[in-house]
């Protein structure tokens, strides 16, 4: 009894598929519980400073040249094996590691709908300090368990799912702004980024996002081992197929991540840098449309793609 | 507000800390839930049957003489990167690569205590071939979203998941056999399987296991989106602090991943898998010992490791 594979095929379906707000909402409420997921799963270990100082591996200066974090030389290999297999190549992908560090594709190039104009856009870096400065000191105890390849897999996890999250938001500016293109165009042309952020902000979907992460990140957040452990280990007569603990509903609730750090990560940084990355799209978006494009959202005849 | 990390160390631990039915309860149960958050991140795509099929890409054929599956070449470049950091020398990590195909560890050996003699056990091709035709099929949409990349990431975790969780297994042989040694012997000598399950199995452990199981999976696999999100979208006055809704509760539940299905990953395969492990691993158990200990466990002395 499989549920329906919700994913849409970025190579296969439409442009008009892929920007549709519904599609677009659907991916990012889903990578919300990929997110919640992988903070928990690296909460489980502690926070291991020595693996984001640059240089604390003399090994790997000496053997691999590298002077960066263990986390970093981590990200490089990981993001060289998935360059491979092009990953870098879809348009909601984007690499930790510098692109000539990487190796090139082995699978021939996928053809993707023309879905965003040629931005280079990547505020990667931005993502993993902060990630590395307040997120990771924020979710683990202040210790060193030596789990450092362990806790390095979830932070290549954490970090993959933060920046597509982020990265979305390019999604959400161009399927705006094909929707009502003549609204940007003043805007874009005076640089006004209150104004941009405004159009493609709604102050009641977020409020209705941070209601719904918390109780993510409360629901998955729970340690059930406790209380349903040690229950069930009481009533040795109860069978598999009656789960008569639900401690989801029980006061005392042990929590392997606090609910209130994930609403203030999506709060205090993946909402605002969003915002960033959706405005820094936006602000150049005239400078890829023809002159027949712009004369047409001019005459408020909306927008055409090109064939 | 970090929690603090309940890890235990397996390079800085002693023999008996890490050997203690507690701790290796603690580590059982703290991988139940990445399993559950695996398979359900596993099941978000199709099954996308073609990364499965060995030969099924030229490329790989071509540019990297690889003649099995897409799923076996990115556990192959995945382990790669962490036997440069040495994952598999730690005694609870065995890879599903071959070994010889994999590069040597960058970074110094760690000094492990004593924990397991030198058993050579890897039940990986098992787990792989289950997985593939059984709990891939099984929790998955019989479709192509053509997600392969973002599919063999969530396989090679959960297999990583899997592999863990079913030799650790090992770690319970040696710690029931360190506490009773003697109890051990006539059924090693008279190679008794039966006896030796049933002298490390307890069926009460068991159903308390398939409860909470049962628990996790109904519990992280809800879909929140959908009742959360209308519900918050529709009380726009909501703050992100009152989470009004709490589906957890409400009948009309979606879930991500179907919690039956999760028990009988565990009741088929993981459970049966883990005590082939323990039990190969105790049958050879004796071999492993110096005459001096043989004799001092047959005097009702007790295990005194070797100095």
């Amino acid at each position: 009894m499989a549920p329906s594979s919700n994913v849409f095929n970025l190579a296969t379906s439409s442009a008009s598929q892929i920007l549709s707000l519904e599609s677009i909402r659907s991916v990012l409420q889903r990578l919300e519980d990929t997110i919640v997921f992988q903070l928990i799963e690296r909460a489980q270990f502690a926070r291991n400073a020595p693996m984001y100082y640059p240089g604390a591996f003399p090994e790997l200066i000496e053997k691999e040249g590298w002077h960066a974090s263990w986390v970093e030389w981590f990200l490089k290999e990981t993001e060289g094996a998935h360059a491979k297999c092009r990953r870098w190549d879809a348009p909601d992908e984007y690499p930790f590691t510098k692109p000539d560090l990487l190796p090139k594709a082995i699978l021939p190039p996928i053809k993707y709908p023309k879905l965003l104009y040629d931005h280079g856009i990547n505020v990667n870096t931005d993502i993993y300090t902060h990630y590395r400065d307040v997120i990771v000191p924020t979710i683990t105890s202040d210790d060193d368990d030596g789990q450092y390849g362990s806790s390095a897999v979830r932070d290549v996890e954490t970090l993959a799912a933060l920046s597509r999250r982020i990265h979305f938001g390019m999604f959400v500016s161009e399927s705006k702004f094909r929707s009502d293109p003549q609204a940007f165009i003043e805007p874009i042309r005076k640089e006004d980024r209150e104004k941009l952020e405004a159009l493609i902000t709604k102050p009641a979907v977020e409020q209705a996002l941070l209601v719904r992460l918390r109780e993510k990140a409360r629901v998955y957040g729970q340690d059930l081992d406790k209380a349903v452990g040690s229950l069930a280990t009481q009533g040795q007569g109860a069978t598999a197929g009656t789960a008569a603990a639900r401690p989801a509903s029980s006061s005392g609730e042990k929590h392997k991540i606090d609910a209130d750090d994930v609403v203030h990560i999506y709060q205090d940084f993946v909402i605002p840098m969003t915002k960033r990355v959706e405005v820094d799209y936006l602000i150049k978006r005239l400078d890829h449309l023809s002159p027949s494009q712009l004369a047409k959202i001019e005459a408020g005849e909306g927008y055409a793609e090109e064939a």
